[in-house]
């Protein structure tokens, strides 16, 4: 992590900060907007908040290892020595992914035994991908990138496949009022997911070392954004449409007349 | 306290970060979750987030006992002469400990006498089991380390004997739904209590010091999460399993055709 420039290591730091506050926000508004929807969908909402909640604490140890690895002394940036601390990434990661995707599954309320199924098997799927990706994250070695990368891609290409074969295919279930916001929550994840795997090869391709860092700091900042805040507004919009297909409560999202 | 290697630091001091953010997340998961149970069954989930909670608090200062000492410069890592505070663990055990128990015992729901009788025969029992470990954590010797290890594991086995013959005979009095999860939860239990002595004697089987000691904290870390977060997790799946069946409450949590 070297030659970066001031301008560089300014937009990290923002990026950092303004991440901190898009979590806090998200987490307080799935908290509050819990109670908004019907008891089904509530653990869902829990679950959307506790994972911003996560990603704001690790964004919070992420922008002090951030500022604590440089030195600023009028126009000069340099190292201070102590390494800023990838792991704080990767250790949110093993948190929030499983229980992103169980979110996902809870919202749509499958049967007991497929909502556990599910959640086990894309639970443990999700934490692997993340265990394998981390040896490859630290190492400067482009081969040792290369292979857990490869082996990284296994269980994220099997979770992919789920929630576009499998998940995808109980939309039909789904009452039709919160079909395209179901449908638009698992591009969502596959597309946000997307992002980390092209993030974590930029360095492997010969772009300048510090030019690297920052892009992947953007990079990994962006998807976790969308992956967690912008999904979790999705989920919150899935559940109050369900609520009202449900028939039995009234979240307060469509005006009286609107109601049949 | 002595020869650990930067990467050994580091993953204690990873492994105490990502102890923060789970116990953070159960504590608020099972405070949230309360209100999604029938009322019988929320002291048992407010309990659960209370030991979480007080968990959580000792795993960041533990966190930062374990930062404060050492000193890292460069590739060097050496001690910083402020020992590193193994009181902390003691103290939220002698608090936990017995909340644990309590939680287990309340969310089977015995008669009110049962309730009470069990609730504070365990409970001494344990703070007596964690009372009895602390000469021996803190001492160098071998001899005391065996000794007070010797005494712990009399009310260690005592509780444990209690859970296996005594709470697991009352699951035949519980709703057939939850009868898996209860007998999990007191298997989990004795599991995760088995690991604390397992830890312990680590530094008197001719270890060498520093590995050691990372053994012990990341095996510790790993005990406290099951017996705590992942109880916590099983002990709300139980409440809600028995709120449905008491038939009074809609958690919520099984789909409206999937009722009778």
């Amino acid at each position: 992590m070297v030659n970066i420039t001031i301008a560089q290591y300014a937009l990290v730091y923002n990026a950092f900060s303004f991440t901190i506050a898009v979590m806090g926000a998200a987490t307080i508004f799935s908290f509050l907007a819990r109670s908004q929807v019907a008891p089904a969908y509530r653990t869902a909402m829990t679950l959307t908040g506790i994972v911003t909640l996560i990603a704001g604490y690790h964004y919070v140890r992420i922008f002090s290892s951030w500022e604590g690895s440089f030195i600023i002394e009028g126009d000069v940036i340099r190292l201070s020595g102590v390494a800023f601390n990838d792991a704080y990434r990767y250790v949110d990661w093993l948190l929030t992914v499983p229980l992103l995707l169980i979110e996902l599954i809870l919202v749509m309320r499958l049967s007991t035994a497929e909502t556990v199924s599910k959640s086990v098997r894309l639970g443990l799927l999700a934490a692997l991908m993340v265990v394998l990706g981390y040896p490859g994250e630290i190492s400067a070695d482009h081969g040792t990138r290369w292979l857990f990368f490869g082996l990284s891609m296994i269980p994220f290409t099997i979770i992919v496949y789920e929630l576009f074969f499998g998940l995808r295919r109980s939309i039909a279930s789904q009452p039709v009022e919160a079909r395209g916001l179901i449908n638009g929550a698992c591009w969502l994840t596959i597309g946000s997911w997307s992002f980390y795997p092209v993030v974590f090869v930029l360095p492997m391709l010969g772009i300048d070392g510090g030019t690297a860092n920052v892009a992947v700091q953007i990079g990994y900042t962006i998807a976790d954004i969308v992956a967690k805040a912008v999904l979790g507004v999705l989920i919150y919009m899935i559940a109050v449409r369900k609520s009202e297909a449900d028939g039995v409560y009234n979240t307060g999202a469509l005006p009286v007349t609107a109601r049949a």
